[in-house]
């Protein structure tokens, strides 16, 4: 089983995002007023095979947790989907 | 009305993605066999206000063209949501 896997990482809330901070006033130089609250965290994507849907779940947790996000100062969703499908 | 923005930037296909390679060999040195085509891209999140869909749409369209994608080597998606739906 093949499966798609997304995953989201993000500055928890509180944190200092500057690279959020310099879009929001790059986009506010550029004349885009009204956009508040810019951040910017990591999307990262990839395939994974493996057997069954939970265990797969697992290891990608794990992963995340272990690699893919800092968990001291970021966030991590993801999701997943057959290949395929 | 405040509409909060989700942006997705990737490397597009054929695209040589360093930072996604080094995740791959790292996740398979801690052992994480079957993962494949890591690539790692960025998730820009903000809200903005403006009045009508369609205009803050066509707005955060160009906003992604001129500053949050370099669509000579990246593709972007978005999605957006009235915030507080």
């Amino acid at each position: 089983m093949t499966s798609r896997v997304e995953v989201f990482v993000q500055l928890k809330e509180g944190m200092l995002d500057p690279q959020g901070k310099t879009l929001e006033h790059a986009l506010e130089s550029l004349g885009y007023a009204g956009v508040d609250g810019v951040r910017v965290g990591k999307w990262i994507t990839f395939e994974v095979q493996g057997e069954g849907r939970e265990a797969i779940e697992r290891q990608v947790d794990e992963m995340c947790g272990r690699l893919l996000a800092n968990t001291v100062i970021e966030r991590y969703t993801f999701t997943m989907r057959e290949a395929g499908a």
